[in-house]
């Protein structure tokens, strides 16, 4: 069923010569599917295919479109076992991580076509004439926004499904009008290819132009940067590393036009332990927390990598019960050699730094590709004085900072870099007492938590995952949640345009029954 | 009254060595005013001082920085008849214009004032919690748009009030809760000189913390430079030339952390002249264009520089009358000899492209730092082969594009670059017969417009100033109307957070009157 090719909008194609396999991490083995690197014909005819497409996909309906998302989630279904096993066997993640997966992948396509159905997503604007207005007349203005065309899509290899071939970025692509181009994740190859048959089977069954969707794979970084660097190309949305999304994002401002690069990269989601969350359930809290670095052998990018708190008895206490909970529980299988690689680098580089202390560090032998897992510990002052100590390390690793007071707190705070989370642990009373704190920590971060752990990202409107650099390229737009469709358009004012030729968005009669701003004030009624 | 030193924060300051005058366009000498270059100490000083007032500045409720907005507009109008002549002065331009400016400039401050008072801007979105949800509970989380720091403002040469020291950018800035350093513009430091003392007493006489604003004078290149490379400013606002914007742009992208730049830039703004429009009323369309090119002596980025139609005796007859109506017309000083002499080799070297013929040239002779107007033609065959056509000339200069046929017209649109405007001149029913010229057209601007003629740009919420690139760096955003505002905020989520902590903006009882979006719809209830 998994052929390994390409397609090149509806079409299997598999003319590159280099071909890869994909690898089960718990097998310790290769799959038997061999994959077609792209090659530049089939690049350049994907983004040909995705051009022409545009033409006609950026003018369908919400309704369309939404027939459309929705369709795809019923074939993602339809595919049944097959993908599941596809996805348990290139990743490593256990059945039960699969089928949720799948639902949040379906329920991400479904919400944002329930937002086309419901269509005030486009922010018409309607300024009336004044054609008696003084010192001159006032002309007709209306404004909404339109997509800005085809659209290359990165997935993660951490969300094979959800931030994937028809994770969040394509969702939000084709809702917003623009055709998706997904450059195939190599360490999920088949996965993505079955995801994409389903992409172009509810394509055809819901009358989409063909090129609306295209599937490359590549094991390297040439089919990525001949896309990003293709005139036609639009934007590029990736999800992966902080080294991976900085070349793409400068790559891209090397072009003659300049596109936008819209990356979710490293975070270390720091956590502020306050007094009284410590006091009053510091053991639930360590328990909790112990669970949220292991989860998923730690491969979320709203990891908990950095456990912030003062000094004191029932830190130490914390700390402790942390060690204590985080060692009894089991290693996970990470995604693939590399990353166990790159975690077990990672984790060297930091327990080798001499300030640090060890917390707790599972040592017992495992089966080869599992994570073991490893808690540092550091003073305020030696953390603030090392930067390599404020440096992601994917997997199930975290340090444990012991600071002399509130003014050190606030100061480690300030000097980190842009990330997407951030924790407070306490009661409502210190979020007042400890103001310059929460106020360093929210100016880091794109969502800020109180009591709670980082990890589980809601899909929801006022959801904002992405944060200021390096946690994402461009911190006005968010990767989850329904407003992610705003990264793929861009506002046209209509400038004394008639009627009958306005997009239906912007009519007197209000055909779509929007939530509009007429005339600087928000209303669903039609214009007389 | 012009002291000719620098604002840092709410001190007048002259630490640098370097000296420079403006000029007097009409007398065609340098003015009586000296200017003190901003040193390296200044720059540092200004972005200190705005880091610290932006602490408080951001936390500030809509109505307080609507007074400082309200309060700039007053203090601004209240220094009366200096201001008008500092103006006329430096620019050369009309007393009517400034005056005109000066009221476009204090209704751009009270329309944000207006857009604070109301406070929905935030766009408050609110997902309550469902603990009961299966098969995981539902967190509580509320999103709004916060500002993201202090922000560098380059203004314009040609609106030196509406595009410059108090202009829609730093407007916008103010607005969003961020400081503003203005680099000011050299060609009219005294203006903005007069204008910045009105922004200060305005910020003293309603309690804005000091360094809220800056101004900085510089005659080079450098001061800007340092100012984008200061890793505490976190955004630019400029208007200018392709080159000088594309410069900061790159700058700003080299960053350790780049920050957005948004550079309105160039534009040649295409009119399409349809067949019925040129039967109905091809001669008054000709006199408007005429007046249009030759408004503020062509000194506009929405200047129509570039008019296409097909070959026939009415566009034949409508390109002669536009030549003989812009023939009659009296040239206008420009505003500066460089931007002059710029002019004059922009339109030596698009007239000396052999492919061209003069439809008109003002030929006799004017004082110093006029601008001879000058209307080519070419055959759309032509103007297809040769790029140099496509770029724009600073001044009262155009092109006439004769196409074969529509296929032509339509292939020429899709050659061009980015664009700020496009026009069409026709009736209701070409807009359905041209409808691949009419879309080419929409695909590569921020605003199309129906019979009319570009210059003019209504400041509203459903303005959109700016288009792909190069007209911008960032098609998504405005630097026109109300929503130039989303440049300088981001959005944060929080969650799970204590009612008594949040926002205003974001409480259930909806103390601001907000229309929200309160799981996925607009609401402006409270919550129970």
């Amino acid at each position: 069923m998994i052929s390994g090719k390409n397609y090149i909008g509806n079409k299997q194609s598999s003319k590159g010569t280099k071909t890869y396999r994909t690898f089960d991490p718990n097998l310790n083995l290769a799959t038997e599917w061999e994959f077609y690197e792209a090659s530049t014909e089939e690049i350049d005819e994907a983004v040909a295919l995705a051009t022409k497409a545009f033409s006609e996909y950026k003018n369908f309906s919400g309704l369309k479109k939404a027939e459309f998302l929705r369709a795809i989630a019923d074939e993602i279904e339809a595919l049944g076992d097959a993908l599941i096993q596809a996805y348990t066997k290139e990743s490593g993640l256990p059945e039960g991580r699969a089928k949720g997966e799948r639902g949040r992948t379906m329920g991400q396509l479904r919400a944002f076509a329930a937002l086309l159905e419901e269509g005030s997503w486009v922010e018409a604007t309607i300024d009336e004439a004044q054609p008696d207005r003084q010192p001159m007349p006032k002309v007709d203005i209306r404004k909404m926004l339109v997509p800005i065309g085809p659209i290359v899509v990165f997935g993660s290899s951490n969300f094979p499904f959800a931030f994937s071939t028809a994770g969040g970025d394509t969702a939000s692509v084709l809702a917003s009008g623009c055709p998706a181009i997904v450059k195939s994740h190599p360490m999920h190859a088949g996965t993505g290819e079955l995801v994409s048959s389903a992409i172009l089977k509810a394509a055809e069954k819901t009358g989409m132009p063909n090129g609306v969707f295209s599937n490359l794979n590549s094991s390297g970084i040439e089919v990525g940067q001949q896309l990003v660097m293709h005139p036609d190309i639009k934007g590029v949305g990736f999800t992966g590393s902080i080294k991976g999304g900085t070349a793409l994002y400068k790559l891209a401002n090397e072009r003659k036009e300049p596109i936008p690069v819209f990356a979710e990269m490293g975070s270390i989601n720091p956590v502020v332990a306050l007094p009284s969350a410590l006091n009053e359930k510091g053991e639930e809290w360590a328990k909790q927390y112990a669970g949220s670095i292991m989860l998923g052998a730690g491969q979320f990018c709203t990891n908990p990598g950095l456990i912030l708190g003062l000094k004191s008895e029932t830190f130490s206490n914390f700390i402790t019960t942390l060690g204590t909970e985080i060692s009894a529980l089991s290693p996970g299988v990470m995604l693939h050699p590399n990353i166990h690689q790159g975690y077990e680098k990672g984790k060297q580089n930091l327990s080798s730094q001499p300030e640090t202390s060890v917390v707790a560090s599972y040592e017992a032998a495992t089966a080869p590709n599992f994570a073991q897992q490893k808690v540092l510990k550091v003073s305020g002052g030696d953390f603030l004085k090392n930067p390599t100590l404020h440096t992601e390390v994917f997997g199930p690793f975290s340090i444990v900072v012991e600071c002399n007071d509130a003014k050190e707190l606030e100061t480690i705070l300030n000097a980190l870099e842009g990330q997407l989370t951030g924790t407070i642990l306490g009661n409502a009373e210190e979020i007042k007492n400890y103001g310059g704190v929460v106020d360093a920590l929210q100016s880091r971060v794109g969502r800020i938590i109180f009591n709670g752990v980082p990890t589980g990202v809601e899909v929801c409107p006022s959801m904002q995952h992405g944060g200021p650099f390096p946690a994402s390229t461009d911190s006005r737009f968010t990767s989850v949640g329904t407003s992610a469709i705003k990264r793929w358009v861009r506002p046209v004012s209509f400038q004394n345009w008639p009627q009958e030729s306005l997009p239906d968005a912007l009519k007197d009669a209000n055909p779509l029954g929007l939530t509009r701003i007429v005339n600087g004030l928000h209303s669903n009624a039609k214009l007389k």
